[in-house]
């Protein structure tokens, strides 16, 4: 499997004119991945292009800041950390049958592309770009280490997440040899926040409920919140972790109020109870620690409703 | 400066019965050092204790629950990540004097022993204790690497903080091979927060209040507040670190109420302006991007006193 990606190396190696697709709603991991490989082989001399369904958060901007963005006709397309055609956007209606290389990290990878190369193991895309790049032999700067290290750090949570591994660790390792500023990404991606975020989350602790002996917290973002803060729903990464990070608690709900006045229900849990069972009563589904559903309730009718689906598996 | 680490551990490998001092106010780093090496030195067959002035925290559990406390005679003592001896808060009248063996990280180490071992390049002295064993040639159980891991983790706020370096990093791969639990560990360090610690937060943020085009912000934490969340001042770790975490903030205030009405006043400031300067204004002092002050007034003079102290800086 590594020899293939030894192939993608020689083939970009090769090549020229080459557009590197990213996921909308970009992450640290797309991102991260597709800037990486841009200064790299820029680097080497050639025409290059990150394209983006969606504009690239301020917050990566140490990433992007020296991009030049000029257009030309491509030679070679790759996608990085793309698990699904849908997941590019309005960018798929173009390049969807066009994809020559396909490098990523998701399970669920269903892109076709002749050059493939899919590495569950790998904690982040940018694991393979790291690996991919010292197999093209190119000059690890430190704006190329600040790319793979955000995209590693943003996808395992700073080395939290079970999906990192040993060898996520010896990269780090690597990229601060080689100078990356990772106290400043990590400031950036975990210790900063908007004032409308703190505001918001401030709004959601006052909605806080504890029922069944404090084993379940629910939680509520309303459209008012969304509105009175400013914030849109893309806002609220890691809102859901809220309830679960109280200590006691093994079933953790939030409810965000959707457009049409339902409810979308995200449920965490621990290891004592199965959120996609939980989910499945009311006809949603996912994961065991992480599962969701939708209802067209009102808010309390969808909180007796999803207590009632509780019940019998607490 | 490690040929001492190597009489260390060759001091420990000849020796019986021995104590192991923490600093009072335990943390994962002291705690860690202590119980890797406790659990090591267990496993040659020697007597150990584990010694602190304050009862272990229960979040430190799977360290200690496998530790079994048994009286004797020490014929060695050694303190691990005790920077003074007030420091060893009681433990201090009686052993004072008495350190053959000091391992610590910190700059401001005063201890003064027949051996001893500071290195203050080390992000935690888990980071010694993990060399120190290697020198042992002891095992490294998963609970041992348990240990370390809790105490490097704890001390670089995840890899996170300006400490980390390129060898935390590959300790915490070695430890990880070794089969550590650092999913749960990571968890119960960073994603687990009291009814009351939340509560906490949220009325913190409530008294939130900005200055100075919003480059300021200021928090206050009131008697008030302690008593209604049951919470002491030494539950408050971080909170002081809210403020600067707003996105355009570059002096974050925490004034914490004292038991005789003043307040303690905690600064956090980004690299643009210097916290001590602002604090030696009211008689304090610090590093430059954290630093510290007392004051003997009420919240509203003490809130003009360091907006006041601020204004020239800023």
């Amino acid at each position: 499997m590594s020899d293939n990606l030894k192939i993608i190396a020689d083939k970009f190696l090769s090549s020229d004119n080459i557009y590197i697709l990213t996921h909308k709603s970009p992450d640290g991991d797309t991102l991260g991945s597709a800037f990486a490989l841009y200064y790299a082989l820029k680097a080497k001399g050639k025409s290059v292009r990150v394209l983006c369904a969606d504009t690239f958060p301020k917050k990566f901007g140490y990433m992007y800041e020296a991009y030049e963005d000029k257009d030309f006709e491509p030679k070679l397309i790759a996608s990085v950390d793309v698990a699904d055609l849908n997941l590019l956007g309005n960018l798929s209606d173009i390049y969807a049958q066009k994809i020559d290389i396909c490098i990523d990290h998701h399970k669920s990878n269903k892109i076709e592309a002749p050059l493939k190369y899919v590495s569950v193991a790998s904690a982040a895309t940018c694991e393979i770009i790291y690996t991919l790049l010292g197999y093209m032999n190119t000059e690890f700067t430190p704006l190329v280490c600040d790319c793979l290290y955000t995209g590693i750090s943003t996808d395992t949570g700073c080395f939290k997440f079970s999906n990192t591994t040993p060898i996520t660790h010896k990269i780090a390792a690597e990229l601060m040899e080689y100078g990356c500023d990772y106290v400043n990404i990590n400031k950036i991606m975990f210790d900063t926040k908007s004032k409308a975020r703190i505001e918001m989350e401030r709004m959601v602790i006052d909605t806080m409920q504890f029922e069944y002996d404090d084993r379940v917290a629910i939680i509520v973002v309303t459209r008012q919140m969304l509105t009175n803060t400013g914030m849109d729903e893309s806002d609220l990464d890691g809102v859901a972790a809220i309830p679960r990070q109280i200590e006691g608690v093994d079933v953790g709900i939030t409810m965000k109020e959707t457009i049409d006045g339902g409810y979308k229900i995200s449920v965490r849990t621990s290891e004592s109870v199965d959120a996609s069972k939980i989910c499945a009563a009311l006809g949603g589904g996912g994961h065991a620690r992480a599962a969701g559903c939708s209802v067209n309730m009102s808010s309390q009718e969808a909180k007796e409703a999803i207590l009632k689906a509780i019940k019998p598996l607490i």
